[in-house]
């Protein structure tokens, strides 16, 4: 079931949780914020759904609530730290925070980190550069989760990419995991009892489905694009490794420690009118969004949006009416908030 | 019917037929080259196949043979050219080597060029980076060739993007157009009366469909992952064209002047030894390596390979047994190399 509650008030349950387990006043603060604006986004699976998993590492000690991300080598605009496995979040905005500096001041800046842990929702980092007025791309590794296109064994990581094309009105803000659809994607149809809108991934015959459940048993879920994805997602865990002089998808898979423990993330960060004017580079934006709200759509009263703009939409309209969340999931947090 | 030729014979036919139609001694020596390879590494479409059309364009004046890149702005280790409607294979190898030498001195570089022309296989400028030992993200914009997520109508480039990481056997080199399939593809399945392996687009219903003939028709291919392909379509046109202060791909609809004239495109080199050190590196590209080719293939005795591979692999084959060429265009080509 679920229900809406004002932003607010899931923010400082959300924090009360946080502090319970041990994070420092400032980052519980900054987290909870995060974790309810992409509850607020509508991307519930890395908002409040999150939460518990977060609370669960910490008590393992998957997560240094005290650790801080350390300057390893700076080269010019090239910054690397390791990550300290401290808190994912804050860690991440950290790096794209060092990145759009460096980008303020050489037009183009790089920050690469290791020994990170989940960032929970990679747009959290796309959103920040684009609100500076910074464009951006940047991406994570993680540890395997899908078949390589070609083989049938978990053996590759979903490895989210994304992008900012920052903008007054419309920011252009992607944010794309490879593989097509998430385990979580796959429970919520198979709970339904719903097919998946799109072929979703291989049924243990080898044959293609969209029946979330033949694909859970499986475990053959599809990257983006089939064979494009694949490759994509191989590239962009070296370049990560490589870059940030850390762990790859298969060390992560070796040590076995859980969701992005451990992973590394990238941050490039270019300053837009580094060649172009602003006003050259709204009127281009402005062609296209006026291009995307003029096409025709599929369905008849529908509108074709770019890549961030139905977030912004759900944002505008859930500050107003409240946050959708699980009642389940937010009964849950509630408890984790209980005073201690 | 398909037939091998030997890839110097291959290179000599096409370069005179460079020369034939106007291309300076140098440029059409490189350019025959690149056609050639491309051919060379199983990738036909732009290879000898494109001659023709490239010889056409020349002929139209869409094409300036005699133009250079000429250098707009600098700042640093960014670098922004004028394409000149230029030799497009000619501008991109140019920007290439400007942002390996960037890479060099700095451990990072990054060159866009605007008004341009088809750099043709967007992997040879990836292969170049990896060759040097360099890592790079390069992409391009280009006209309007699939409908957005959501809409029925033509109206988003299908911007490929390439990734390289070198290594000195196996390097990783990615060239990810954003269409599924290309138009190419659609007319060779056709032709061969064969479906296409997996849905590549909507037929006029608006049903997913793995007939070639029925998305022609419709004109719906499909992005590469469907709504993430599109967006992703979305953000690099809107950056190549911000970041090389040029045209998106609206702009290059409404000029109408054919495929990827005046383009923008975007060259990211990194050093990868920025952060890591050789032998890390090779360590976690042979870990990789090993893995891909170790993991289970979905059909027995396949081997599953990492993005190049196959290129690689074909290179060598090919090199040793002759180029495949269509023989009907193999016969174009010799035609437009005749001695004039």
């Amino acid at each position: 079931m679920n229900m809406r509650v004002p932003f607010d008030q899931l923010k400082a349950v959300i924090k009360q949780a946080l502090l319970n387990v041990g994070l420092p006043e400032e980052k519980a603060e900054i987290c909870a914020r995060i974790h309810s604006e992409t509850s607020l986004d509508g991307i519930e699976s890395h908002g409040l759904n999150r939460v518990p998993r977060f609370v669960n590492y910490v008590k393992k000690g998957l997560v240094n609530v005290h650790a801080e991300p350390e300057l390893i080598h700076a080269r010019g605009l090239a910054e690397n730290y390791d990550g300290n496995l401290g808190v994912g979040i804050i860690n991440a905005m950290f790096c794209m925070d060092r990145a759009i500096a460096l980008a303020k001041e050489h037009g183009l800046g790089i920050v690469t980190i290791r020994n990170t842990t989940h960032w929970m929702r990679g747009g959290t980092y796309a959103w920040q550069a684009a609100e500076q007025g910074m464009l951006a791309i940047n991406w994570t590794n993680t540890e395997s989760c899908m078949p390589m296109w070609g083989s049938t064994e978990i053996s590759v990581g979903n490895n989210p990419f994304c992008m900012a094309i920052p903008d007054e009105k419309t920011p252009i803000v992607l944010d794309m995991a490879l593989s097509l659809y998430s385990y979580g994607k796959l429970e919520t149809y198979r709970l339904a009892g719903k097919q998946l809108p799109y072929p979703g991934g291989f049924d243990k015959n080898g044959n293609l489905t969209s029946d979330p459940g033949a694909i859970e048993e499986s475990q053959r879920i599809l990257p983006t694009g089939y064979w494009k994805g694949s490759g994509l997602a191989i590239a962009l865990d070296m370049a990560a490794a490589i870059l940030a002089n850390g762990k790859t998808g298969l060390d992560m898979d070796a040590e076995g420690n859980g969701n992005c423990t451990s992973c590394c993330q990238v941050f490039i960060v270019i300053d837009p009118t580094i060649f172009s004017t602003k006003e050259e580079i709204e009127q281009m934006i402005k062609n296209r969004i006026d291009a995307v709200h003029n096409a025709k759509p599929e369905k008849e009263g529908d509108t074709v949006t770019v890549p961030g703009e139905r977030s912004l939409a759900k944002r505008a309209y859930n500050l107003a009416n409240g946050v959708p969340v699980n009642e389940q999931v937010w009964t849950r947090v509630q408890e984790l908030a209980k005073k201690i």
